[in-house]
């Protein structure tokens, strides 16, 4: 990983000759492709999906320049939508917890391992619980009351940390708030979320329970991007464990913390290294 | 497994002392117990669940007596739901199809093999397709086909076969008509069928269609007994396996077939060894 | 998968250009890029393998012409080993068995439901067990018993029935012999093997009696190449299965069987839809 | 889990009775059952085990007196070897670990959240690098550096703090140092290692490196109880992960983490609540 990478994200219509311009287009500029994953939802009329990531020492123009190269040159002519993310400048997170610590405790403990390639700036509760823990990475922590009437008031105190921190992404791990579509329209596609269930069973509130009730012989956990619909938007990742009659609601809980941390951090690794593209209400992750 | 079996199933209100009651029982009249599990939903007056393996060469007693020895002296005072199989009484079955040949073909295959301790008389299904490939294994096959109008006349000859067959088990191996209340009826907790979705999601028809555009990570079949509510019977047995944005509903349905056919076999295999017990909506599996 | 395809396979030095070359070759002659995978076992200096699936009907030129100019254009320049395979020119396997029947008779279910893009014109056998259950599928069964002594001539007999019949894939469905160096050298990567552990553990014989003396807690399957290494070829595939210790060796064997058929067809369907390439002792599965 | 439990284990040779025996016993001293598993290696003529958890406040004897009579009128008659441990008197643990942090981050952090059953009075290192982790968790860290000349003084020191502190069970977190057979031996069946293979499979040094160069396509974790053997012990739990070809050894290490801190957790989980009785080089594992 020692030489600097970008990432080159494409959405388009599917049409002849993508590969051949994107990877033209690369190589006379001087950037060498590491990695190329391509998707068609159907090869005769569909929807077209690529990622690219490429070495950035020997281009020969800088991003700007080459940038406007791009948009002119390739993506226009196929009616791309596309971004680069450069490695070189890391995505920086807000992580939003309410009172239950495993999903966020994972993902600081692996930050602080170096194997998430982010900044984590701030994190905000609606409870105080967790402060110490938090604080104890180094991290800010920043405690925002939320009731039915001062909801309005504490999304916009958490907006202006976001806009005042440059937050790229939200992570909800385990907040237990309904955010307002007004704040979800600010992060499209860039508010990712732990569904402690194997959605689309057990939406909504208490889902080990509901899972207990029903008697399923597994339980799982989803992570996906938060739109208007709750629980109900692009899924990127879901993992899932055996269980028995033997289980009762707290063992349930318990194994499925394990199964939340794992989703959710191999989710957050994805969407940090630009492998998630939206489609829809799906997603293509090029894993 | 040479020597003579049979097991004994409980079900009663949880209560100091039965274990020692049933297992004193079994030691007075001879037989020795080669397994046991037992459940308890709540040791504190929650439900109690008992299966005990015994072998019977050594029985003091005929089946009949042994059988109101039992109802006398142990069931009765723990107010028992009981019940004992021979594997000697060997279990009957009717599977009942549709069109789509993987389930049952996997059931045919593997008693074929001796691995399902049980007869296989006969199939009902209400197509023809199928014929050649049932006759091929020496079993039956009835063509009972089925319309708005005929249904009711179609289960009575389909209950009146069973009955002539002696039939303890139906299996729907990919069925693809609702029975009717009177018809469920007949066999409580004694229809199985194979559901190719991870239930509760994706309940009724073209599950892989709606797994497909929910953009799931995760498909599944699931095995339960058929009660009133379409789908929402106990469930005995669950499989899941992974799938990407790269796989079509033609995929899904391909990967979905192995899982049916385990998820199927495992649940059939554990009803035909008596691991099953049933517990409201809920299932308690001695595996 | 209406429309005519071919897969293009690459292995070379990495370098940079490789993905514009290719893409700009196929597009410049017609051909539309469907699916595009590569990898690269160092950025800096590795091996690069590339598979590319496209359309054939618009092409400019006949295969043979096709195939001279990617040779002069593009394979010579950057050191190729490349190979295309056409949909149209559908491989023809042998398949290789003992007694136990399972792997076999998936493979043969899998093709019969049209799953498995191949011929099977023949299965050869060192016992005549298996016959019926064959021809039962339209296939011509040849048994040909081996013995120390008449390995050779066997061998012989074997590899001239795969030259009469154009044999492209040779499948050890649970063959119990080992093959000389001399066979195995003339299909090198194309004969597959399923062996009944997780290697490389419990190489050779009766591996679920090693897995159960050891006491794992997780059995498995894997499905290889062979070489003159016993059990030690380059992986395609493998999967698992949890046991317990109630399980005996009988019951590791009954659920191994699973395993090895979902193993052995998903790395056979990968094999058909030229998904592996070969590196050294190890595989790239563009699965 | 109000209710104060006790768990009595059992080994002796199959016979019939047993489990009357055991449950009259428990029945005519006050005990409850709350949960009985049993397992017979052959029901005729085998070894059988038996765990049994019972609750304690209507015992009609104190534990002295208890115990005595359980040797007397029922283990001495079936030549039990047995133990009863009790609920209230909670395990000592102590850890050890060398550099890699993630094994025994995962102990500390289920133990201060209450999920482990059991005291942890202390942690030895051979290097200082985790000392302020450890000592954050109000735990006493002790740096006793290994080489060659001072290891028996290494591991008598070590062995003096444990005799202080009461250890009941030694947890090896990735501690990159072999016991001597004099250690192992003060600890028989009561020393937990987390290996990071799939055993047997890549027994001994860097076994990510050993899976990456084999090419399999899973990799595992493996909890053993330590023996003279290295790697050879009796397994209590293993678990399993999918890689592809994509993945480097540092990938590898990095997707281990997460399975040894699953395997690691869950195993001791089980060694806590009396859940594993050894046979022989395996192990029976009531979960």
């Amino acid at each position: 990983m020692s030489v600097p990478l970008a990432r080159l994200l494409i959405t388009c219509p599917d049409a002849p000759g993508i590969v051949a311009a994107v990877s033209g287009f690369l190589r006379n500029h001087g950037a060498n492709i590491t990695a190329l994953d391509q998707h068609s939802t159907d090869p005769e009329g569909g929807r077209f999906f690529l990622r690219a990531e490429f070495t950035t020492p020997h281009l020969d123009l800088g991003a700007g320049a080459l940038e406007a190269a791009f948009a002119r040159v390739v993506a226009e002519p196929f009616e791309m939508e596309w971004r680069i993310l450069y490695a070189s400048r890391r995505q920086r997170l807000a992580l939003m917890v309410s009172k239950v610590d495993h999903a966020l405790l994972e993902i600081l403990w692996l930050w602080r391992r170096g194997e998430l390639d982010a900044e984590i700036p701030l994190v905000v509760s609606n409870h105080d619980a967790l402060r110490e823990e938090v604080e104890r990475f180094g991290v800010a922590f920043h405690h925002i009351p939320v009731t039915r009437e001062t909801k309005p008031e504490a999304e916009a105190q958490t907006l202006a940390l976001y806009e005042d921190a440059g937050i790229d992404l939200v992570v909800l791990a385990r907040y237990m708030q309904i955010l307002s579509p007004a704040f979800v329209g600010r992060y499209p596609q860039r508010i990712l979320n732990i569904h402690h269930s194997f959605l689309p069973a057990f939406i909504g509130a208490d889902p080990y329970r509901q899972a207990f009730e029903r008697g399923v012989k597994v339980i799982g956990a989803t992570a996906h991007y938060v739109t208007d619909d709750l629980d109900e938007g692009p899924i990127l990742e879901q993992g899932v464990a055996r269980v028995t009659h033997r289980q009762s609601v707290a063992d349930l809980k318990r194994l499925g913390q394990t199964l939340e941390r794992d989703v959710l951090a191999r989710a957050l690794r994805w969407h940090l290294e630009g492998r998630v593209l939206v489609h829809g209400n799906k997603t293509v992750v090029f894993a």
